[in-house]
């Protein structure tokens, strides 16, 4: 249930081009009322491809072949494993972005976010415990949590679902993921973390200007963030914790040795390098001229035309489809009142006697997530606003055009 | 215990200069007789770095900022996140050394071999069991098997040592490391899977030509493989596996989407170029001008010379330090005659009242990791073959003076 990979290892009739086969620059070469099938069901980031483009060569990664052969990266760092420029570019972002504070946090190194999230699991639990943690989230909750929790059948944790349903006796760990996915909301921990029993995770991923208003700088225990939501780089599978615990970080580091010995140093070097010419696009004095804009505000402009578009196409379903309104904020990044504009549509379907909903836009080959993974109705479906500019083109036709 | 960390975060006295922080080519700016600790615990491959030197921009990657976005490699294959190139090489590869059948195997991708052992125990237990599965492998085996089997605390699986004592009920995994790390000696399974109840998994990292004779193809059900012990790019992460069976290698691939939603792009596509490398540094028609020999041949050269040196280096012991005897066999890949020459000394002390022979070892600031790790005496202790010249010139040059 709610894996990441639900379709596309089975061939999707009729027609099953993806969109990762076109190419980002390829317009489908079929009109918008063709039974193309297009996959919103993964956040696939490949939107952000049109701006890397433009970047060219300074974006450029070149590694010789003797590079970054040994294991350890840093042997004098407790995180052995990471890359010393990687660290800097993070902390730099973080604090050009004002997003969360980095002074006195550890940064430990992750194969994307979600190694970090079964790091973070492990550290919090209690390896003497006769009973497993119990691992919430409040509803919707983003549909991995459940399966990267329960899928090695540990007795350090198990999941326990939803949050406000909890009520269970015992050690928690409360997952909170805000901006929420699957559905934009900012969140807070529910749960009281004053019994000294309950420990929190913040999945900060969407925590980004392009998403929503920058309104103070994070500070949490374990805060967990990644490269692929931030610039759009899923495949080099690089996230990062900041933590403030020096033993929570130490059993972190202890998970990524024991799973992974480590973290790819060339997705490192590689992450830093675009991390930097992030920062860079934003600032003058070393302008990156390929491109024409900075990095926060195209990608905030592409958010902002995209759920326009988005919303402007359902009106014609006359209240059968509905997105949430989002409270408009003061973001401290842009010093301007924005709406947030998620990652991920995260619609309901009023209309009568469609109860399954994925199902209902499945028929009309676009292919989602259901609520029911995210532990809701299947009146929900979570649909990436992320992919090529020809896929979601099709999309916001084909949705002015359903009701 | 076992694990890899098991040192280098905690200073080391009396001098804590690392091989890695002193850089490829330095030697230490002091005599061998300075108290320099040098750490041959771990099996960081550094060894190899004078060969890719050598190699120059034929081994260079370049990587642009839009490339490598995506999730997905390949959405047409079972193993989604593979990319193409990296599978063509490793193919190619093993049809080149004859080390390995590939016809009819799946290629899968992990970060490390590592990994790709815990989604082989995943994969071959039983999620509808009340009993988890066993793993036995026979002594000495690898420390990193009984913590990356146990440190999760699954149901399905549970270390359970030594597969000569093994008598357990229900359901086992054996683990066949050949040649066998920390030994070198070739091993073969010693339960039968006859009665249906057993699974093996095949670690053949060092089934390599500059280790050991190819003697045969090997065509097992699931067979490991990493680039660290192949290439020595332990850095870039980057393992696979030959897998028989298609549920056997859907799981798998499951366990990978679950764990760390795929593997790194940019490290798959390095490994590809450096495999290709490996391969045209063998082939007249596509010389690597700027090496002086093909791969395996310096590998095996630069192996056998060590391994000459390290046994006359004991001889001054007067047979208070033992290495095993390895039988010469005829190797199909190189045609002739050849003797083992492992990737690490497994080394037994049988000089009177040293109990501890890791103790005696790090007195003489050689850290090495001591046989209780394994599964046997503290007697024998473990030692890396692979790091750099300075550190081993050190490693012999001080083993000719300890009695």
């Amino acid at each position: 249930m709610g894996s990441l990979q639900q379709h596309s290892t089975s061939p999707v009739s009729p027609i099953s081009i993806s969109a990762a086969a076109m190419g980002a620059s390829d317009r489908p070469a079929i009109s918008n009322d063709h039974p193309l099938v297009i996959n919103l069901d993964h956040g696939d980031p490949t939107m952000y491809e049109k701006f890397w483009k433009k970047a060219g060569d300074e974006a450029t990664l070149v590694i010789s072949g003797w590079e970054t052969m040994s294991y350890f990266s840093n042997k004098d760092n407790v995180c052995w494993f990471l890359e010393r420029g990687f660290e800097e570019e993070v902390r730099r972002l973080h604090e050009f972005v004002g997003n969360a504070v980095v002074d006195g946090k550890h940064i430990i190194v992750g194969t994307g976010s979600t190694q970090l999230f079964q790091a973070a699991l492990f550290a919090l639990s209690d390896p003497n415990s006769d009973q497993p943690a119990n691992v919430v989230s409040s509803v919707p909750y983003y549909s991995v949590y459940p399966v990267a929790t329960d899928y090695l059948k540990s007795r350090l944790y198990q999941w326990a679902g939803d949050v406000e349903k909890y009520q269970g006796e015992g050690s928690y760990i409360e997952l909170v993921c805000s901006p929420n996915n699957p559905d934009g909301l900012s969140k807070q921990a529910v749960l009281s973390s004053e019994n000294g029993k309950g420990k929190t995770i913040h999945d900060l991923a969407y925590y980004w200007p392009q998403y929503t208003a920058i309104t103070a700088a994070a500070d949490h225990d374990i805060m967990l963030f990644t490269i692929s939501k931030t610039t759009g780089h899923a495949g080099i599978r690089i996230g990062w914790a900041l933590v403030k615990d020096d033993e929570v970080a130490r059993k972190m580091i202890k998970f990524i040795e024991m799973n992974t010995i480590g973290v790819s140093k060339d997705s490192q070097i590689r992450a830093a390098r675009i991390l930097s010419v992030v920062r860079n696009s934003h600032d003058n004095s070393k302008i990156v001229h390929s491109v024409e804009e900075s990095f926060f505000h195209y990608a905030r402009r592409t958010m902002t035309e995209r759920w326009d578009r988005l919303n402007e196409a359902i009106k014609s379903s006359n209240g059968a489809f509905i997105l949430a309104d989002f409270p408009s904020q003061h973001c401290n990044f842009s010093d301007e009142i924005i709406e947030s504009h998620p990652a991920f549509a995260w619609m309901k379907c009023e209309k009568e006697g469609i109860d399954d909903f994925y199902g209902f836009l499945k028929k009309h080959n676009i292919l989602t997530r259901g609520g029911e993974h995210f532990g809701v109705e299947k009146k929900y479906v979570r649909i990436s606003m992320l992919d090529r500019d020809p896929m979601f083109d099709i999309f916001i036709n084909r949705m002015s055009i359903i009701h």
